[in-house]
């Protein structure tokens, strides 16, 4: 679910409340403190960017396939290859954000000597919003590229049916100003989310959103769950990203391949394979470092000194709106849906963990 | 111009013929055998596979430019940084296409020893097709990426000018069948010669395609080349695709950037200063060539399967259309409008080189 799809988001919660209370279930569920920190900070920074269907909108989830051993709590990470730049990994299908961390940091460190460097992962899980990976990267002064496979959701170009997961692609790179430059984009041309909540709010869908279980054109959102599929964004365009991301993060890495990977909020005792592909480059083997984000600078301004098109409210680089939504929420707090509210309120008195809203 | 654009396409000239007229013509305005073999073997990829508008269609442009001085006849290229999986190239102004393959080739050379390598390039010029690169790399066994920056001609999303590049970006993959799976979208909805063509025909375009000079929406083609720009694909994803292909290709490479990198077809007389990227990933560094070709293959089995939607004629894997037209046309020749032959007679009769049709 993309920003401003949850209804009545009036409940805020302070952002580190909301931090300390997920990372103390998932110490109480048996993660390490470092791990659950990882986890959490991963939720919580998509909502604070405003991503908040890879927020704790997802945290129930989590903490149930941890408990039902869908997930395993301390996973032992391995290395099953490596050479030169390259570095292949197990994740023994613990927590996705976990073994992502791993794998970003181990390729950095790997990039830091040989300029660039992909670690692939298989044996992961659901790695949560595909940017807190390439932002850690861009942070770091390198610029960072973070793709993962899933269950299929959706059709390919012309087909009837969903036969392969929307694939998200984040590339980010650091500026002069300090804040990450990202691009966080899936290959449908909306989330799941926002189909299920038209069909909650009862309201029609665009036609080109979804396609029904025959295949066919509609505007009813119901069709989605009922076999239905997403449709890729920018017709065959969306569609060939999405089969080579496919490639990228499952057919090199050994993972699950299209059907291979369960839906992993309905079978959560099963073990998920996803697959994961990330890319450092170390932005000072190709030139120094303060040249970059002055370079990079320039093209922001000159990009954003457009004049707006009819009808727009102005240019924005790729990330932009989510630095100011975050900036705007680590004032106020993280807004959250009444259903929300209550799924957590719920964990609150089963893992006896207070919630301060 | 993307395939089928050509208007009576009735005249067809055996591939060898075109290839070798090429060939023959840019040795005779002073490039080496080898690499005249190069610019026409990009070239003849394009037309073959139906990507007409990266065919000798651009033919006369490239020899123009040689000719003025724009494009370097003889450039060296010089290596100006090297680390590890990492280079950075310089390729000295030359044709696009020689020193595209020279990085192609180091990329390829550089991944088998580090798995993984990250070939920067500057100072170069068009390059052609951007999946020229990567079918080689896919043909060698390896994963390809390829990608460019260029001149301005496209709207950033919610913009009312033309600020940035319809970046290309290609990536392809060997599989078992022993063709390469291969993606190569531009970033734009459609390409600049579609709507001149439609210019050509009197013809309306549909809204999305361009914006006017004042970044309205307009059917009327005439709007492009008066001061209007062409539209993202999937509106702000294909937007946010471009500027981070941007980064990769123009920023990190020290190339021209945005609105630095001259008009190609106008400004013949100027070097370029276009940036590539290019990255080859060698696929035995993560698991065995067979084993990787047969998971592939799967991947393309499965998603073939799907029964195709309502008026769609199938489902087809990234490249399968291509490979279609290329078994078409390596049999029955290459179709060329009247208005490319004529071009071709003028220039056979200029370097008094005979043109077989």
């Amino acid at each position: 679910m993309s920003k401003g799809d949850e209804k009545g988001m009036e409940i805020r919660i302070e952002e580190g409340n909301l931090r300390g209370f997920c990372e103390n279930i998932l110490v109480k569920v048996g993660l390490s403190r470092e791990d659950a920190f990882i986890v959490s900070d991963s939720l919580l920074f998509s909502n604070l960017r405003g991503i908040d269907s890879h927020g704790v909108v997802r945290f129930p989830y989590y903490v149930r396939r941890l408990k039902e051993g869908g997930t395993k709590v301390n996973p032992r990470i391995q290395k099953i290859r490596e050479k030169g730049a390259s570095v292949l990994l197990d994740g023994d299908n613990g927590m996705g954000q976990v073994i992502g961390m791993y794998a970003t940091r181990l390729a950095m460190e790997k990039a830091e000597e040989t300029g660039v460097c992909l670690a692939g992962v298989k044996g992961s899980s659901h790695y949560g919003v595909a940017s807190y990976y390439t932002v850690k990267m861009a942070e770091a002064d390198m610029i960072g590229l973070s793709m993962t496979n899933g269950p299929p959701v959706m059709a390919a170009w012309g087909g009837a049916e969903a036969v392969i997961c929307n694939n998200p692609l984040s590339i980010a790179a650091p500026y002069q100003a300090g804040r990450p430059i990202v691009l966080d984009i899936a290959m449908s041309r909306v989330a799941g989310g926002k189909v299920r909540l038209a069909a909650k709010n009862k309201q029609k869908i665009p036609v080109g959103w979804i396609i029904d279980r025959h295949g066919r054109d509609t505007e009813d959102p119901n069709d989605l769950p009922d076999g239905g599929a997403l449709l890729p964004f920018g017709e065959h365009k969306g569609y060939g990203l999405t089969v080579m991301l496919e490639i990228l993060a499952g057919v090199l890495t050994g993972a699950g391949m299209l059907g291979q990977v369960p839906m992993w909020l309905k079978e959560i005792r099963t073990p998920l394979n996803v697959g994961h592909c990330f890319i450092a480059i170390n932005i000072e083997s190709f030139m120094d470092l303060e040249g970059f984000k002055k370079r990079l600078d320039w093209v922001i301004q000159e990009i954003k000194s457009c004049p707006p098109a009819e009808g727009s409210t102005g240019v924005f680089f790729p990330g932009e709106v989510e630095l100011q939504v975050e900036e705007e929420r680590r004032k106020r707090g993280i807004p959250l849906s009444e259903a929300v509210l209550e799924d957590l309120k719920g964990m609150s008195e089963t893992y006896e963990e207070p919630l301060e809203t």
